[in-house]
């Protein structure tokens, strides 16, 4: 496998798993930096003509994993994959934001679902015609996908 | 960081790194399996409501990167974080793909524009209200986004 490494850091105004958005959709006007190392920087150009960017990133703070969960915003338990959980057999997270500006190596966003000092791996561009189209069914979610933007996390998954 | 490691393998019909769809999009029929070891096989329960399910992947066959390419799509280089080029700083990999049928700890799935083989990292339920609103802006996929259909890898990123 191969040797994955920080390539910056994500900067926000969370620095306690509990009581965060559980989504950007929670999190819309939340302001964030990516701060990409200098040696990466050169990777950034033509990223300004984006208006989101997907971050692909640890959940640093997570450690360990149950395969059935409860999720914050369900009472009954589902298998870990059919959540968006932090804590997970790979704790990797990913977020789409929304590029306010760009300054050098460091990108200001905008509806920052994550936690201060997340360590980044990867900066793809979003482009809404990758998606999925038709008919879309989203499970467990169905019912419960409108209180995403009040649900604040606790420390379950710490 | 984490120590990173393959929860199951994604297979397709591509064998070659070359001559691939470069997105889902561009693979709509195309099945494929994900094989999910079985200690992990628990973790897929209820993953059978959704249509759709997030991949990421390790890019296995990728070494190395530049900062600066010209992706498939264009003949003008761009940073390697504004392209989703398989050769990046952290070969990681992700594809919405759509669920056929669940059998145990293997998903058979369609639209798979994966290289068999590929190392599995993680499984997230593909959720539409967690995508952008509004205004999107696609920087230079603008005039290029149609051509990914027809468009196939060539061997620039092995």
């Amino acid at each position: 496998m191969a040797d994955f490494h920080p390539i910056g850091t994500i900067h926000s105004p969370y620095t306690d798993p509990a009581g965060m958005p559980i989504q950007p959709a929670g999190a819309v006007g939340v302001r964030g930096t990516v701060e990409v190392l200098a040696e990466y920087a050169d990777g950034l150009r033509d990223l300004d003509g984006f208006s989101h960017i997907i971050l692909l990133y640890e959940f640093h703070r997570s450690h360990g994993f149950d395969l059935q969960v409860v999720p914050f915003l369900d009472s009954t338990p589902h298998g870990v994959f059919a959540t968006r959980v932090p804590r997970r057999p790979n704790p990797l997270g990913m977020s789409v934001v929304r590029i306010d500006r760009i300054e050098g190596a460091v990108i200001h966003i905008l509806d920052v679902d994550v936690l201060d000092g997340t360590p980044l791996l990867d900066i793809k561009p979003y482009v809404p015609a990758f998606d999925p189209r038709g008919d879309v069914r989203i499970g467990w979610f169905e019912k419960k996908v409108e209180a995403v933007s009040e649900h604040r996390s606790d420390d379950r998954f710490r």
